[in-house]
């Protein structure tokens, strides 16, 4: 099949061979597969993996149970042992033995077709296009927050960074209720928000303190630094960058004002299949560019540079 | 009156004029007073304060209202503006105008006297020796951790750090029912624990892993990065040192393991003064030294020294 893989440098080729089909798993043919930042990370060597990177896609059930072949799915990217106890109670997204999607031991969706294992599987409403569902398990990762988001946590939200998944997670925040101020370098992108109700505020412009929440979005060293002097005491900040490397930090605010830090990462696809399908989370703003799979390389290229935000690759219709 | 005055340099001084009273200040005489890190990380310039350092004391009220002259009282550090919600919750520990004893703006006990609000001050049961008391701010700061515990944290701990704050965790958590591993670089220290119900490590043995909650106690940049390591996704760190300084820090484990750190500092007293009464916490066998005030410099050279652990100033009897 044809396939971007990773192996030291980023290629393109055709005669990728097809993962084999484990017991309980199902096979997608991939329609529409979406860039991440970890996938850049990871062509700059971020995790070691080697293989089929991509991890945000929508599919069509090409073998698996009867009931689902021939249907349209997006899938939860960690793939659990099945038995450990966050397995066996439906999450597999802390296994320790899990493999993940196009990250770690197991080939991505930058290819014509895909394994997950069945129970990964969601169906995608027939009303939500490509496009849009190609962007499940961002939007998912983003309401990770309201997941994580402590009871007494507050209503004022600041999110720090406007790339892709920060204007995500301000738009997630703001559907649920949270005054959410979005402070980005970038006004084209931050734009992406109009009519959103989070309001827009430039890097440049004096920071806001004494907030309630924080959700850390930039991927850079200082955006924790920025977060703590945001923050007010015993306020949360959300971590939802993995920053490839290290960062030179201060945490003494964090003690003094006994800040949460808390980390977070995946989240349940449902409430994003929700919010993506009834437009509470717009996400028709943020496509850059679309590109047949065979562009992949020039893909990869295109998502760093400046002003771009989503690149899709469009694999089969 | 007699104190000890950091000025860039930290001195002796025979001369120092006594605070004015405040409305709604009590004075006490200082009986006893101990050093804690923060004071030797203050005498090294943290925070840049100047004045009388010292936060850890039991005294007697010489001055306020008439129900308390005469009593012996420790004292919660933060002194409030009384106005703001915080204040009228009754916790001023996080005033954003708060005075805190012997740290930020106000005196503190290494001195003949000081001054405090009359609501900061807790009385003292007469079982609690003067050597005992002193520890109730201390051991206040190693119960926030209970304070602060999400209720799905889990039963298992490890305490990182066999220096003073690290000790007093370990027994706090153990006598609140937490399987507790202590993990420090010296025995001598660990002895302390015996009894305690909590376990010993030597940080050179292999660390455990998977742990519930982990207190970062070392005060060293390393810590953090050890905690990581060691707890469990989804897990809890406590981080209870302001490190004075920077360190270089990969927070990408907190990240894929969900792991939230969780600034603390200091506690409620009550809970404090009942354990070390009930001597479920036990700290007679944590005091190195014992020297008069005039001998307070020498006290803080004698407190970095190797195998030291509490070294306190006895003021007055």
């Amino acid at each position: 099949m044809r396939a971007l893989v990773l192996d030291g440098g980023l290629r393109y080729r055709a005669d990728r061979k097809e993962a084999r089909l484990r017991p309980g798993e199902a096979r997608g043919q991939v329609l529409v597969a979406g860039l991440c930042n970890t996938d850049l990370e990871l062509a700059r060597g971020y995790m070691g993996f080697t293989g089929v990177p991509g991890h945000e896609f929508v599919g069509r059930v090409v073998e698996g149970p009867a009931k689902l072949v021939g249907k349209r799915v997006v899938g939860e990217i960690n793939a659990g042992c099945g038995r450990c106890a966050g397995c066996r109670a439906g999450d597999s997204r802390h296994c320790p033995k899990r493999t993940v999607l196009g990250i770690l031991g197991r080939d991505g969706a930058f290819a014509d077709t895909l394994t997950l294992p069945v129970v990964n599987l969601k169906r995608v409403p027939d009303a939500l296009a490509d496009e849009s569902a190609v962007f499940v398990e961002p939007t998912a990762a983003a309401f990770e927050i309201l997941d994580q988001m402590p009871e007494d946590a507050g209503t004022q939200a600041v999110v720090l960074g406007d790339g892709k998944l920060g204007l995500l997670v301000a738009q997630v925040l703001a559907q649920a209720g949270y005054a959410v101020t979005a402070i980005g370098k970038h006004p084209d992108k931050l734009r992406v928000l109009r009519g959103s109700g989070a309001r827009v505020r430039l890097a440049s412009d004096k920071p806001p303190a004494n907030v309630d929440v924080v959700a850390e979005c930039t991927g850079t060293a200082s955006g924790l630094q920025t977060a703590l002097a945001v923050v007010r005491p015993r306020g949360t900040v959300f971590l939802k960058s993995t920053v490839a490397g290290q960062a030179t930090l201060d945490l003494a605010p964090a003690v003094i004002n006994e800040v949460r830090i808390q980390g977070s990462r995946c989240g349940r696809f449902e409430p994003a299949i929700e919010a993506l399908a009834a437009e509470r989370v717009n996400v028709s703003r943020m496509v850059s560019a679309v590109l047949p799979l065979e562009k992949g390389v020039e893909a990869f290229h295109r998502a760093v540079a400046p002003g771009v935000l989503k690149v899709l690759l469009r694999v089969a219709s």
